[in-house]
């Protein structure tokens, strides 16, 4: 095994939720979704304040799903796009458990199922939870320009996916486990532009993969599912003639949470989903969905992250990203 | 064991560093980091690139000191005060190794170093960096005023430290050990003061301090040296009144990192440091070194965080607060 792979041998996947916003409900996962909000604002008075509620309900959601208190959380870990973590923070907040916050941009919802699984293993606690949210309105505020703007983009641009998706794992035996999880080194070849971070985090999935399955001694062919999160229409293609260049075929089980949560067809979203809500929201709704219902037994989820900033943009660094990948498998009778 | 607290049976301190700014090779403490610099930019280009360089040579400081070269860190954990991180995304980038990013704003050392200890006592790697940084000026011009503008403050606010501090753990043993970590809950008595962070972490050190005595059996006269950072001279004393109305009475040993780092009387320093570099550089510069000098046997730092951001205060909103102890203890010969 090598030094970036974990190996879990008893963590379990106790359960798992997903809300989402207006045109996530209008995608094509829109019935694996737990929750959906027509109103962008979810009631509240502030798009920060939605983003959190979304967080708060994939949580509630997930704890009444597994017939557990929230005083049974051992450890609650979180992290979100927004400056300094707020939906997070504030979220733990409302939880009042043992809070560690995260920060892993896009691949924040594999980081923390990575650091849950591990306090798991490690016997410091019998239940952690994961959870990570995003708001397209907070994104687009933060990262970009007044939405009131208008801003035209290029069609290389992501859409911020309106989400959140929250996972417990324990200790506790159900009929699905997670085994591994692969930690991502920073990958940075030089891409400046915020507007293709599908084509800046590519290389950073197909590294992780493959690291993945030379640490494991896996094929592709062991997953049913392999899925990237989030690189869309421009990075995907990349990431999979990347990995073609190091030997490693992949075939139709190599997907993208980002182009599976709208109908690019028909949905104005440019090149796909983005934002720590999407990876989380299409594992945590659609895959483990299929999983339970045994349409899916061994899924690999790489979920990316681009590790810039406005700042660090504007001051013209390029964009390190990185990718964690988890795997998790359906426990199949002998 | 209450939930909260973790422990390590084989978590050794491998090594550690800290390097700071002008106002800290100053204080009273400047002969314990390990370099300091006097420029406000060390040779960079802008503030957020001298702070990434900051953090960049405590890594390597820490590396060195081990005998170990880069590539055996088998996970580096780390997060800033900067949106999204960077100055951590960025040191990632140089270092290479799995990354995975936290945050926890001035709690982020003792989050780091207890994950970094549960990822070690788990089995999941050899050795473990934990490092985090800040830095004066990005600080200001990120949170506060542009720095030009010589905005005045009120004797209650910190003054953010520019330094960075890292942690090497590992299974190898060493004569200093990190036995404990006690988990904190976020407490929030709704002060939404971002000028009087103490009194707004105070509470959230005291829930920590008593939580950490009640699920180990301790009582403070147990530890040399129990350490808060940073509540400065508003919260420390409120947070020493907190614990003595549960009954926790704390003498001489109750000291907090940003009282330390500067002279009060002589810099103008407001309540005293703050920023996740002074915890930091205090504890792996300061303390450290009084422990492998036999000066101190056992220690409880109790790094709290303020979960705020500007767009939350300005939203009205309180300050959710945090607080992580990790107990370090220099192992005695019998």
């Amino acid at each position: 095994m090598g030094k970036q792979t974990w190996h879990y041998s008893n963590v379990n996947v106790i359960s798992y939720s997903s809300v989402v916003g207006e045109m996530e409900s209008k995608g094509p996962l829109a019935s694996d979704f737990d929750e959906r909000y027509e109103d962008q604002y979810m009631g509240q008075d502030s798009w920060e304040k939605a983003e959190r509620f979304l967080l708060e309900r994939s949580i509630d959601i997930a704890i009444k799903k597994a017939n557990l208190a929230k005083t049974d959380i051992d450890v609650f870990l979180a992290g979100d796009l927004l400056n300094q973590n707020i939906s997070a923070g504030f979220a733990a907040r409302t939880l009042s458990q043992p809070y560690l916050g995260i920060y892993g941009a896009c691949s924040t919802s594999m980081e923390g199922l990575s650091l849950a699984s591990a306090i798991v293993e490690g016997g410091f606690g019998k239940y952690a939870l994961a959870a990570t949210c995003s708001h397209n309105a907070t994104a687009e505020r933060q990262y970009r320009y007044p939405t009131e703007y208008g801003g035209q983009k290029p069609v290389t641009a992501q859409c911020t996916v309106t989400g959140a998706g929250s996972i417990i794992v324990g200790a506790t035996p159900t009929d699905i486990a997670v085994t591994y999880s692969t930690i991502g080194k920073i990958q940075d070849l030089g891409v400046k532009n915020p507007f293709d971070m599908g084509s800046a985090m590519a290389p950073a999935a197909a590294h992780t993969i493959a690291t993945h399955l030379r640490d494991t001694g896996r094929s592709p062919d062991d997953y049913d599912l392999i899925m990237t999160g989030d690189l869309a229409s421009v990075g995907h293609p990349i990431a999979k003639e990347l990995l073609k260049q190091e030997g490693i075929a992949l075939s139709n089980q190599f997907l993208d949470s980002g182009l599976l949560i709208y109908d690019l067809k028909n949905q104005e979203a440019f090149a796909g989903g983005s934002g720590c809500g999407c990876c989380a929201t299409v594992t945590y709704g659609h895959v483990l969905k299929k999983m339970a219902a045994g349409k899916l037994n061994k899924v690999l989820i790489v979920a990316t992250g681009a590790l810039l900033s406005p700042v660090s943009y504007m001051q013209g660094e390029s964009i390190p990203c990185i990718a964690h990948a988890v795997a998790i498998e359906r426990k199949v009778n002998p």
